[in-house]
């Protein structure tokens, strides 16, 4: 089987090259063990915080050789483990490889892969509108920010896994939604997705577009991006604003410092003068409502989820890079490494 | 009689030279109106925000040549009023001058004066434990930082009127009290306050004294600098602290920008990677349970709250300054203006 491998560690954003693909023997189930064939693998921007050889805070870091971790999606072709059958689908953390063994009873803090009803809905949507990328941008809109019925939410990154759904929440609990993102076809899927209005933030006129778009500020800032942008939206905030943080990809290939200016001073002016509320969250899952709300929303066609598939394995690297770059592509970004069937 | 005016704007931390004495005639009340003799004025760092040329965020902006307004304590010395008789002791937001002219029915968004009971506490306390700081206080670690026994708290600014306040009620709640100060003359005076440990800001070992002062990290932190403090604070912070942000003495000489490196990427990594939760609050009175809960730990000897007194409206622009430059004193720097009596 093919597996990608860290090659060396990430200067700035990641680039392919800092990534190998291996050939090895598919592995065996042990006793108590389960041998998975890898159907997706969803490349999730915060696997980059693994990448730093000089870890900057939180992350366990991955070692020079090791086979890559995320989320993915697979199918049971062996089992020595009595709650899993040859056949069943599974969501978890395995390998960016086309085969793994995983021991549920030992698996890791995101516990044994959670087992998927093909019949509910298509097994993908385990790694986006009713897995990770669902439950956060219900954390983050519903518990976090606690956006209400006739509020208003600007949410970055809102092309992404997580924005397309934190907008499209907020649109199914009766708030407007404002999503920014960067050129115009990802600004045209935002409204084809529902949201009341889209700021471009690669158009030169960004600001202005913004201001228009939120004419009287927002109450919740669901932020994903940090830098250039969250200073265009911190001027437009509400008092008492809530700002849901859920990432920062505009700094992930920096340090604990960017260059200057100091932008912490203008930050805390802003948390002081409106009494702005933050609060950081991640991996976080935001229980079974989420998931019943979910469901409910897109047997509704309230909700969509909107998927971009590339194919095989050795195209994880290149699809993993993109996600830092700015790529073409709207909500969650798939490899599908083999057909379900 | 005398009073303080707005002489020029402030560039970076205000000059005593920035304010100018005037005598002019001593006002008459007018229908509706009472005429107040300052007592005390507290030099309050939150009017820094009104003083410059051009506004960076909220506070209204002082016009050159105006006088100047903030909290005091007052004897009313002729009322056409019904509310108020000559003789009663007044705490309100008034001016820097020896008497104020105020009509309660038309005033400010801080309400009427408010009337002071002299037997129950000296009355220049209502400018202290039981006026804005001790409020605050109460607000950031009860109500924001929601501080439990057993945990521990670290307060920036420790020494200062809101800190050492912050540091008292968290040991009155059975919380671990951390103060940060700068000189051994203040940090003396934190212990003396019944704070658990304090770290010296001067002191060339800083980092380390705050790292030896809270060897499980901190559930709360009370912010009121930013800077350099804060970045030694943040990695001491456990999973899932509270941050009630109440000032930002470090950059209130600054726009929205300070000089580089950009600090923003660091904190945003700390807020994520711990899931801090910030938020901004001011100028909020923390309710009556507030007042009763002060004023009962006040009784049982477990608050105590130290004021510094210069004398003379003269020393105003001075007291009001050093608040910006580092000074000596510990808890509130009131001036005193004229006798109780």
């Amino acid at each position: 089987m093919k597996q990608v491998v860290l090659a060396s560690y990430a200067k700035g954003n990641p680039k392919p090259s800092d990534f190998r693909i291996e050939d090895v023997p598919v592995p065996e189930a042990g006793a108590g063990e389960i041998l998975l064939q890898t159907l997706y693998i969803a490349v999730d921007p915060l696997i980059r915080f693994s990448l730093d050889e000089k870890l900057l805070s939180g992350a366990s870091r991955m070692e020079l050789g090791a086979t890559m971790v995320g989320p993915t999606v697979s199918k049971v072709v062996a089992s020595n483990h009595p709650d899993y059958a040859p056949g069943d689908f599974v969501e978890g953390r395995t390998f960016w490889a086309e085969y793994a063994v995983v021991a549920p009873d030992r698996s890791d803090y995101r516990g044994p892969p959670r087992k998927l009803d093909p019949a509910l809905a298509p097994v993908s949507t385990a790694l986006g509108a009713l897995g990770g990328p669902g439950q956060t941008a219900y954390e983050g809109v519903v518990n976090v920010g606690r956006l209400k019925a006739g509020e208003t939410i600007v949410v970055s990154a809102a092309a992404g896994a997580v924005g397309s759904m934190a907008g499209q929440i907020a649109k199914a609990l009766g708030a407007r939604a404002v999503g920014i993102a960067g050129g115009e076809a990802k600004c045209r899927a935002l409204l084809d997705l529902g949201f009341d209005a889209v700021a471009d933030y690669k158009a030169p006129d960004f600001a202005d577009q913004l201001k228009a778009a939120l004419p009287e500020g927002a109450d919740v800032y669901f932020e994903n991006v940090g830098g250039d942008v969250t200073m265009a939206v911190l001027p437009l905030l509400k008092r008492g604003a809530r700002m849901p943080m859920c990432g920062f990809i505009a700094y992930y290939g920096m340090g604990m410092e960017g260059p200057g200016p100091d932008h912490l001073p203008g930050f805390y002016r802003h948390i002081m003068s409106k009494g702005l509320e933050i609060k950081g969250f991640a991996g976080i899952f935001a229980g079974p409502k989420a998931l019943e709300d979910i469901a409910g929303w897109m047997k509704e066609g309230k909700v969509r989820f909107p998927e971009s598939v590339v194919e095989g394995i050795e195209a994880v690297p290149q699809a993993f890079s993109s996600v830092f770059s700015g790529h073409d592509h709207v909500g969650k970004l798939l490899v599908r490494v083999a057909p379900e069937t």
